[in-house]
């Protein structure tokens, strides 16, 4: 999320050379010169009031392009040092996904504040793009979209297009809207650009367009816009009115964003708003604590199954030697399962055929796998460990049952957790190892007592 | 990877229908008025015979679009039942980045074979391609850019865009060139379109450009596009000439892939070729099975760790029932250290002293985490489990412990491997964990022997 470390080094000495000497002309190429985001990167750890007079030597403009790129916290912190006229103009001077991102961090009086300093046309956007759910198309994407009517000839549509241009986030994609804005097709620039003058944009736009619905999720904007290889893709409501679009760099941000959040999520904690380096210890051990304590009272449980055999294990302690084997055997198959499902769910929603034949398909892995674990564990363990042929027999079958119960449960608590209307990816890893360790180890007492002290007794 | 489902059920019964009527025009149809993407999800699933016969109703330009959205498994079975001939022009007609990923699939007798049928500056160009790494920018760029000189009128420029427009991946970016392809600068369509006819591209063209080099790894290409929300990231090589470009449908591609490995490798598997439900169960189970043999080997390590303090182990036989707490709380923290710091690692090389500040970190946040967990189990265990105070105090010392060492083993262990030359992320949470419970178990009957046996008896 955070930009690399290396302009930092780089350019953070001029900067506070050129801070310390009030070298304004300096500070102005800083900011012009520079792309937005390098200037942002720079601007990471400096204090408020210093970015602020490196900010204020440049236009509005560019100080909203600059604070487009500054992370969530750092934004905040910054527009909190600034009056209310003054945020107002770098809101109205912000592209239209960005302003909203931006005013969803701050306080809402903070916002009921600025609004009413800013135009009527924008501020019913703002209030609109504000209404939408987090994770809907319509949170994330932009207004400001180029479209044209398809009665135009091309020469006419490339003047239209020159006049709105400056202010549009793309014009390679051209929208064609009728008076309603109901969206009838697309047009690249470089179709434009190879047409001859006197086309009408109706002959050559393409008719079959791939849209999302504004309320659709965010996934599944970014899913069909890599899926089509798009630079944008047009968002749409119940009447097929184009209200938006989703630009290509906005997915990559949050097909990257995700994958970094899923990382944590695998990893029992909760996501970094900042860089490792620049979080404090404290905030970090919260957001590891948080998932560690959990994980630690299921930890529990499993030591209250355990006692509840004590019995059992007092007659065999060699018992106690395998419980890591039992348990990591059914938590990796479980965690496979799970990520296997997940990630199939993720592509589109499983059908009821689907949901059989995925509970088969885990029966018929789990039975392999179990048989192969079992096989290795129950030929291995007499010779290296010293142990009874029916001992052996002990933990092998229980691996086999704990690897089939992982594989099957794995699969299915987030088949389960989608039914109640959940984000499957709840059902993280250490979720998954943590509950079929519970499972496991039952399961262990069990197969021992039926074995050693029913059977061969 | 794959794509959805949807159109699967939707389109696969017309298209049977149509293969069975022999019904040409609809076949064409079918192939000329979908999308690329769409023709070859429909594919997936189709037997070899049949595809061509739907691929062969329209042109070979079609082809090769349609080919290149097939998976790289479909894609040899298809292009192993055809000809050397139409293989050939089937080659020329695809994109220079989607050809050679092609042909790194395709066996070598059969790319020697094809490679002399194709004209000769394009086979030089395939070579230089197959000879790049598989993790540098050169191998997944395209040459297919759009270039022009700097002493162009933006009038020219236009003309002299709408020549090469046709066989290029981009027309949006135009690099500027001098003869001997030196890259000066970069001007956009968008710029183009907004600027008057008789202006000089040298005077618009920006000059400071983000580039890669072309044995630059490919996540530094990713890195960059998303950084400066680029559309498309030119590759130079040592004498800053423009050699290739990097698209943003393909880093989107990328990011997607690397997401999916990493969610497959924190799971302790391989990763999947194909979908969830097209890949054999056989496969399934190896590609899962190899892990866990492999872990459960490491957990055959723990098991004699813990037989070698039998003795501590039957006079405590309580212990036995907190080993999957104490094992627990290592490993999840190791993975989160692990995690944070391959994060950390993949946005830019650590520095000598951020490895320090890295460890130093890891040390006061496990120090937090340790004496958090360590109070919480010291003061519910007596209560719970009934245990003496002394008992619950080797549990609770020894997660403290345990989670100190797992913090700092597992944001070490990464920093360790990348020294040795391999990729950090080899480093899975799976592997971490299994490398702490051998640690951990050791500790707790340490600890134990140490405060039971020693200080208490």
């Amino acid at each position: 999320m955070t930009g690399s470390g290396i302009y930092h080094h780089l350019l953070q000495p001029d900067l506070r050379m050129m801070l310390q000497e009030d070298d304004q002309l300096g500070l102005q190429e800083f900011c012009d010169a520079l792309y937005p985001v390098v200037v942002a990167e720079v601007l990471e750890g400096i204090e408020v009031e210093e970015a602020w007079r490196v900010l204020k030597s440049c236009s509005i403009e560019r100080q909203a392009e600059i604070l487009e790129f500054i992370e969530p916290q750092q934004q905040i912190e910054l527009v909190d040092a600034i009056d209310r006229t003054h945020l107002s103009k770098l809101i109205e001077a912000m592209s239209a996904d960005d302003r909203v991102d931006l005013l969803e961090h701050l306080d809402e009086d903070r916002v009921e504040q600025v609004l009413p300093l800013i135009a009527q046309a924008e501020r019913d956007e703002i209030r609109k793009l504000l209404s939408y759910p987090d994770d809907a198309c319509g949170s994330i994407m932009t207004t400001e979209y180029a479209s044209l009517p398809e009665q135009l000839t091309v020469r006419d549509a490339l003047d239209r297009l020159r006049q709105q241009a400056p202010d549009r986030e793309t014009i390679y994609y051209i929208f064609i809207v009728d008076e309603d804005r109901h969206l009838h097709g697309v047009i690249t620039l470089r179709q434009l650009i190879l047409s001859r003058p006197h086309t009408l944009l109706a002959t050559i736009m393409r008719r079959d367009l791939v849209t999302v619905k504004v309320d659709d999720s965010v996934d599944a904007a970014s899913r069909e816009l890599g899926r089509f290889d798009l630079l944008a893709l047009p968002v749409v409501d119940e009447q097929n009115r184009l209200v938006g679009i989703i630009t290509h760099d906005d997915v990559l941000d949050l097909v990257q964003e995700e994958a970094e959040e899923d990382a944590y999520r695998q990893s029992a904690m909760e996501p970094l708003e900042n860089s490792y380096f620049s979080t404090p210890i404290v905030t970090m051990a919260r957001k590891r604590g948080v998932w560690l304590v959990v994980l630690s009272c299921m930890s529990l449980l499993t030591a209250a199954v355990a006692k509840s055999f004590n019995a059992v294990e007092d007659r065999h302690s060699w018992m106690a030697w395998f419980l890591p084997l039992v348990l990591g055997s059914g938590g990796n198959t479980g965690s496979q399962s799970a990520t296997l499902i997940i990630r199939a769910m993720g592509i589109s929603s499983l059908t009821n055929s689907e949901r059989w034949s995925t509970l088969r398909r885990e029966l018929m892995t789990g039975c392999l796998l179990g048989l192969t674990l079992a096989t290795m564990v129950f030929v291995l363990l007499p010779p290296l460990f010293n142990l009874h042929i029916a001992e052996a027999g002990v933990v092998g079958s229980t691996i086999g049952v704990v690897v089939l119960l992982g594989a099957v449960t794995g699969a299915m608590l987030p088949l389960l957790v989608e039914r109640l209307g959940w984000d499957p990816a709840v059902m993280s890893n250490p979720l998954i190892a943590s509950i079929s360790d519970m499972l496991a180890t039952a399961t262990y007492f069990l197969v021992a007592m039926f074995l050693l002290e029913f059977i061969l007794r």
